[in-house]
């Protein structure tokens, strides 16, 4: 493997470099052909590098930056007000070409804005979306976009959203033809926005998408689509609340092992069970696929949770190197350029 | 108690009679001072009374219907060709004082309309919204409104919403000053859209009101509010997603208790482990709260999900009972005449 280069916005987040810095020498730690660009405050960082093993800090450059985006501020206005900042400063380490890929937990929109702003975005892409790749029970995955970069989406938004998950299935789980379908209230035609039954008119005569049409919430998890597309405001929703709810069962099953009084005779298979569980269940476990990858650019973008812990902020930085391996921004490229032109024919 | 007597659609949802009727006479086991009328084709219906109790079989009588509201019909359009449909003769019989409120697990937007259409909405309510009471994992419960009986909600809508989910709050849940929140994508005042945003200030300016911001969909079960306001198509997509998830633990905690190669020494254990968690997460069980209130209107319907197995209309069943008991709209009407006359002198 090359050498490869990510930035890293220090600054958002939560927490900030609290778990960014952290997060950034687990991630040195796990690759060793990585090098990672920290932009920030170097007053506040530097401390957190005091401890850090000599072989990752000669991996690891800190960059200093003035501000930060606020992670209250409305996008437009911190777009506007973002020289300087230690998100913007990350994205044009990737524009000028010295980082291949920028990771962020800062405000979403502001990343969203910056990003069109400075790496602009692919032919025939109006506004870029945010991917996840979401384990689900069939011990699977499915692609789900936007997860929170556009709050409103037109149908042709919608369209270009299935197109880039159908490209992502493809690409990242190999998975030929991929199934898509679009995220609605109903299975029934009529059910719905307007907005979503348009784009699903627009799917069903594209020959170059495999559109299985409309499922539900509870659909989420149950691996029957390969690519789910929705708009930004309800994919975040709906990601936010499976999360939720997968978590608070993991921390019950967790609280459920801690109880004092258990019985000797309980404690052992308690234990025995309680693996078994978690371990079913742990690969959905949010921390473990933390980092959604912001689509439709010509350049990689991970945006992290802001809440994200350490553990989680390592994975978004493995994404981001992830993606960055398989080229992802050129694949989409290639294959939105082919999915054009002979929608353009058809 | 005194005698009640509901009108439940028969034909509505995905099995029809072969769900109602079972539930029905369940319900009717359950509420001695009960009387059903089971509106459809009777000879779908009279079948599947063959062996009931005869004792049952006294307070419940078949009221014939011609047709069935398809469930992909669309609503504008199911309205105006509802005119001796099961769910249009059950909410008649609504109308005309014969019941005291309709169940139906049919086509939701048909549902709404016809609802509107018969009953009325009362002073102050533009569009009635579906509520339902969701258990959270403090052990306490949370009021949740537009379930999807509006796809799109205005800012006054959703202020609207606020108001009788609060209402429900103190009269269902007995809590003083209801917290209310509105569900978004992020905590921060410029977050989410432009309609809930106005919502929001609207509900800051009200004294009325105990206003606590925006909540995210990962505090949908934290118990953080006593009412959790969004429109139709999020609270949808957002309690289906929280549902599937819940029965997709549940199964595997049950599935997991099913494995046939278990040693002797861990199937004991096993067992109590299982039931100790099923009893911890039982209560959140999608089945045991099926049946969303039809809020706002001048009587009171019930909609199930079109989904719901025997059990669960049997719940919807019995919400319709609480709901007149509690004489719900009565309530609201009171309510909301005193926060609005508040509101305009404010």
């Amino acid at each position: 493997m090359i050498r490869l280069t990510l930035a890293v916005d220090a600054m958002g987040g939560d927490f900030g470099p609290c778990v960014t810095v952290p997060a950034a020498l687990q991630a040195l730690t796990s690759h060793s052909q990585l090098f990672i660009l920290l932009v920030g405050d170097p007053d506040i960082i530097t401390p957190l590098l005091a401890k850090a093993d000599s072989s990752l800090l000669g991996r690891l450059q800190v960059i200093p930056a003035e501000s930060v985006i606020p992670s209250d501020a409305k996008p437009s206005q911190a777009v506007r007000n973002s020289r300087g900042s230690s998100m913007r400063m990350a994205l044009e380490l990737v524009k000028e070409g010295k980082a291949e890929a920028c990771v962020s937990a800062g405000n979403t929109g502001a990343l969203m804005g910056l990003a069109k702003l400075l790496l602009k975005p692919l032919d025939g892409i109006e506004r870029p979306a945010l991917m996840s790749v979401l384990p689900h029970q069939q011990q699977g995955k499915t692609v789900m976009l936007d997860l929170g970069a556009n709050v409103g989406c037109d149908s042709a938004m919608l369209v270009q959203f299935a197109v880039m998950g159908a490209v992502m299935a493809e690409e990242l789980l190999g998975i030929a033809q991929p199934r898509v379908a679009l995220l609605n209230i109903g299975q029934e035609e009529t059910k719905g926005l307007d907005t979503i039954r348009e784009a699903a008119a627009i799917l069903r005569e594209s020959p170059q998408i495999n559109y299985i049409g409309y499922l539900e919430g509870n659909d989420l998890l149950t691996g029957k689509t390969d690519v789910l597309v929705c708009d930004g405001f309800v994919g975040n929703v709906t990601l936010k609340t499976m999360e939720g709810v997968v978590r608070m069962f993991l921390s019950l099953l967790r609280a459920s092992e801690e109880g004092k009084k258990r019985s000797w005779w309980l404690r052992l298979p308690g234990r025995w069970i309680q693996k078994r569980l978690t371990k079913r269940l742990g690969h959905l476990n949010p921390d473990q696929y933390n980092g959604a990858c912001l689509l439709g650019l010509r350049g990689t973008v991970i945006k992290s949770h802001g809440a994200a812990n350490q553990r989680a902020f390592a994975v978004a930085i493995e994404q981001a190197e992830q993606a960055v391996r398989r080229r992802i921004p050129m694949r989409i490229a290639a294959r939105l350029d082919a999915v054009l032109a002979r929608s353009d024919k058809a």
